[in-house]
């Protein structure tokens, strides 16, 4: 079960802009991945030293991409190479951010979430942070751990698919946001399958774990709900064309990465509604299984408790009880039990109890 | 039952703008119906090829309905005849969009969603991507499968009834939102008529499928709310006059359009409200249920265990048990025992039990 | 039970502008009266032909009433007299609109709904759709039975109480409205007197139909709202002065009827909280009962089992059971048995269970 | 218990602005009150002839306060004196109006609602309505009923305490605002106390009024809710600046009233939160006594229905059944019986049920 | 238990600005403690004497922070010195105030509130009035009680540390909203851990003590909620720059607070979600536990009922009973009583009763 709140207090008390990682530490070393490219061409390199990344500059675009962000220092080297604001590497650091959009003017700041999908079962869809950094001729991104959503852009680049070497930065930047809102629907189709298929079982065999999931499933959606409902304002505000960094042509491409986040929205509240009905219907399960059992105790209790009152009568031991010597009595009783369990039987049936 | 997400995470990772067929197959192959019109005469042609887009145009409306949307080969050179974006294409290919409106300058993008009435049974209500594209003198269209909404335009332009030939390409295209929204009250009044037996059904015999053919039912009413709500803001923003390419006389058709749109919203609305209600009502029934059940079984064992009790009492095997040797003992005990009875029965009566 | 959608499909197909009448016929025949006034005379006529209507235009007021919307041919006649629009047409005769105001620059086209108390029991407040077209001059105002609303307004005009007859047309209007809006009242007295009534009902004395008719009372009110609540947006744009048609001094007044609309709009939201409330307390009413019952079979069953089973055992035929032979056994386990009833009840006492 | 609907439909029929009085009559005459200030002194006179309400006019700030509405006529003289609208004498006179402000350019009518604390008990918070009218010179107010919210104004007046004679006719108006406002408070802290009181009843012995005193309460806080909730709006248009009859320093302090109502609101939001609180603390109080009565049901059920059933079987009379023979027989049985019983109770002891 | 509402009726009839004190008392004296400073030293005293005060100013920031609010002639003395306006005094004083911000163009007065964790479990959580006054050159805070939440800004100002002497008086208040936004982290953490807890807690072992418990916990999420919810709008405007008083760069700064609130804000609607989730899960654990006792109830009913009445009916004295003398019948009896018992268990198993 993922923690609500992060162990964000070990902030308080520090001067603002002081970069300290929060949240857990996914991955053991950090990565620098620098790509620099014109139409021409495109330069790759691995690196761990961030002094290399001005070297790259020049006509073209570069992209610095980092995996783990737990590395404080390296960010403040970062940051003073790429000119950035101290707030900034303190979001960076800190993996608790919401999505959010910060114009810095020389630069855009980006806060988004990845979803991941779990292994272990129902309650396991994790986010991750990406934070994104979009300046006139350079992207700077932030991942926390391998593996990497954006090695399809990388590819692209080298094969120049779709023409990309030839936009700007401006274009890189959408590629990457276009591949974590993609990556979305990944997540979101398994959670549908997941959700299905509770509210199959849920109808044929209910379980006592059933609300327990239920919970996990609603805490599921509320962080996702919280991953993803921000970005929406965030992709809405890049389109209006917010920020001059970014050219009218990419703004109709981001459009359509608007109305991907709009579709994934709309799918998260109908599985919200979704679980809402899976439990009514597990209620509702309950309920009639509740009244089951009271029918068969109520038809069993009504039969056999005037029977044996009958017997009972006829188990005194009175003297003067002058049926008991009647050679019919016992068949006739018999009978009247017969007669007795029959009517009421028949009465249950009319009024539908079984 | 119909998926909420559509398989969207096979486009994952291709670069924006490359047209890939999201969705079932609804069609077997794809018909385009051509049609040329002027006030005077109106040109009709079937093909399969889409060279002769081009030909048809020239002076009066040219409106080009493509049934069948997996192609993607012919979706790129309509695009290329028309000079459309190729986002655009892309989202008429994936028929899992939402209702909306993009205007790209010289032509405006409109998406909606048809419904459909399923023959199966109450959780049946299906919708269908329809693509609309206004130009300055020509309309696309683009629909999933036969049979097309468009049979009673096509009619009226042949026929020239109401003018249409008269009027613009605007005119033509409102004419198809007309169509499309006109039918959506068919879909309703379907579904109302679905609602209204469910609801007369639930008071009188609840069944216990009642709870999973609700649930039908209101999951059944988040697709058609998904289907029409986004489709409000669509009309106003076209009636609003957002674009140069609907004329004023149009606009005062297209705010007709919009009432309509705004009833089916409402009357979505309140069936959501009466499907609420038969919950409470199916609640409340199962709740009443069990009390009755209940009060049969409190009544019958609060009668028959004294009486057992006294039974058993007179049933023991004391030597010393003078009151076995009384000759009235007996009736006197079963007059005991009527009396117990006939007041318990009395006070129930009286308690309102029965 | 009034249907939530009217058979609005028969529109479906027809070119825009047909005016096609929807809904039930309420009256045989249709009416128009005819009024012409001037601050000093006012000229009153009944005809069932349109032709007159243009011979009473000149300085003055004009006023038609036209009962009964669905014979087509007069309307659109009338249309043509007046220069309305095919789609004013169309709405007329649709009885199924919700309210709304259209400005069609020479005349405004307003859509009311008048409330009936239906005769039949609970679930019966009807509604009506009233139209209303303000031009310079004159005033169209169309109702779909008799006995109408608006002969106060009639009277009025006649002895030009308040000075009505010295107002231009605009000041017609309003008082039609005034007199809409006044009548909502009465509806919504009558109601809240049932709702009180039931009230006072679900406390003391719960019934098996409280269910349904709640529920009819809930569909009641949503209908209600449907007419009520977009009235509140019509006066306030007509208020806020969107029309040349209306004078400054005139929505001094459309602001008193905008208040009382916005008052019945309330009345109707705490209708609604007292539904859910009177549905919480028949629910907790159900549950009390129940639990009740329960703790009247709980108390017999655990008082009346232990001393059957004593019973029971001085019952068995073992040979061997001295206790039988005791000369005082007998009245010392009646003894016991009164000890452990009476116990069980002190018991029962104690924890309050009755 | 308050009507939500008062007897507005007596109005229905009658030309607008004419005063009818609606609502319960609270006071047996009218009184009125008159005062007159400069910095200097202050003039006071109690009267109930409204023609010296003219005389008092001149330099400095009148106050005419008015006890009592249900005296049309008099209501229309003073409505002459001071220029009224007719329809703001109708709206005084009908005791039924929500909060509003309305602009006629020479002065400002103000409608608020005081509320009283009833005295019978829990459901009787009364709301009172208030009339002010703000002029350049002058304010009128208008109350139901002795005693007046006023007098601590009037007192400040008097003694010239906050310089209140030296500010102008808003200055006091504010006087007067502050005092409703501060009012609710005193009514507010009385519900709450009540609630809490609730509150702690319901937790330790449940009765089965509370549902009911729930639903009253709840229906007061519907009440207070629309007596409070739209002053915000008047008090935020006055504090914004809409009329130029409030001087800027007096702005100042309008938003500290605003203040004031905020809290007010929110206080009734958290109370409708702790209603619903206490509804849940009852209804899952209800359930758990359903299972603490049921659990002792079961107990005892499922302990001497098998021993009973053992004692049955050898209460049955067959002639060959070696074990009646046997002498350790019957203590064997008892061991038996005790040992069933022992288990039994250990059982559920295990599973917690007691 | 915190009381929803204070004894703010003191305050009825008093003039406006006359500053009372509104709450408990929590500090027994009122500490004053001043700070001056600029870029090269500061300067630190504290004191009793308000004249001090005035003597401090000059060229760099004035820090004056007190500790307690209930003395009104020290506040008085304050106010004359920092010519604050009475209503601003009046509002340090009542110390139940929402979080604000007003803006009287020399100053700006914002009124914050801090969260405590209470000690005495659940239910806790106080929050106290901060009030922040920011002046051109001066920044005035107050809060309630010790130990304050400003000893790290006070330490960073010592040390210099993040240049903090080198910013303004907007700079300081900045650092101080972000003291207090930084605690709300603190308590949601403990808070979230909390409800963890509970949640776990409630699947496993419910108790009849948990709705009380979750009931308090929304309550003290409500007094939260409104302590939080308000600054999102107050740091909204400081930081769109709403008063020249702050400087651009530090609204970047502002942002960043910002940001964080909207964090907590969310935090505390997931502990909604989450205890109305908890909430759901007791209600259907409660629901689950009923299911289970009655399935027992009935098992062993049905199950011995139709045994016990088979052996009654062989307890009884009729002396025509053939059965009674036929060898073989007692065990035959026996037998059939086993297989009616075996049958009845092996048909619960196979309707998975158990």
């Amino acid at each position: 079960m993922h923690r609500i709140v992060k162990q964000r207090s070990r902030k308080a008390g520090l001067p603002p802009g002081t970069p300290v990682h929060i949240g857990e530490r996914r991955s053991e070393t950090t990565h620098i991945r620098l790509m620099h490219y014109t139409a021409a061409q495109v330069t790759e390199r691995e690196t761990a030293n961030v002094d290399e990344c001005a070297v790259l500059r020049g006509a073209g675009v570069s992209w610095v991409h980092v995996t783990g962000v737990h590395d404080v220092a390296l960010l403040s080297q970062l940051g003073g190479c790429f000119g950035l604001h101290p707030l900034v590497l303190e979001d960076i650091a800190n993996t608790d951010q919401r999505p959010k959009l910060e114009d810095y003017g020389d630069y855009v700041y980006i806060v988004l979430r990845l979803l991941h999908d779990g292994a272990e079962g129902y309650a396991a869809a994790a986010t991750e942070q990406v934070s994104l950094i979009l300046g006139r001729d350079f992207v700077l991104s932030f991942e926390e751990a391998e593996p990497t959503a954006f090695d399809a852009v990388r590819e692209r680049l080298r094969t120049n698919r779709g023409k990309i070497r030839e936009q700007g930065a401006d274009h890189l930047a959408y590629s990457l946001l276009d591949a974590v809102v993609d990556n979305y629907f990944v997540v979101l189709e398994r959670l549908g399958e997941r959700l299905e298929q509770l509210y199959d079982e849920v109808g044929s065999r209910p379980s006592p774990r059933t609300p327990t999931l239920l919970h996990a499933l609603r805490r599921e959606l509320v962080l996702l709900r919280r991953a993803v409902w921000p970005l929406r304002e965030v992709l809405g505000s890049l389109e209006r064309g917010s920020t001059a960094l970014v050219a009218a042509e990419t703004r109709v491409y981001l459009r359509d990465v608007y109305d991907h986040t709009v579709h994934a929205i709309e799918t998260l509240e109908s599985f919200r509604d979704m679980v809402a009905g899976i439990h009514d219907i597990h209620l509702m399960g309950l309920s009639n299984r509740l009244n089951e059992i009271m029918k068969v105790l109520a038809i069993i209790a009504t039969i056999f408790m005037p029977l044996s009152f009958l017997a009972g009568v006829y188990g005194m031991n009175f003297r003067h009880m002058p049926e008991l010597d009647w050679p019919w009595a016992y068949p006739a009783v018999l009978g009247v039990m017969l007669a007795v369990g029959g009517g009421m039987l028949y009465y249950f049936k009319k009024k539908k109890w079984f």
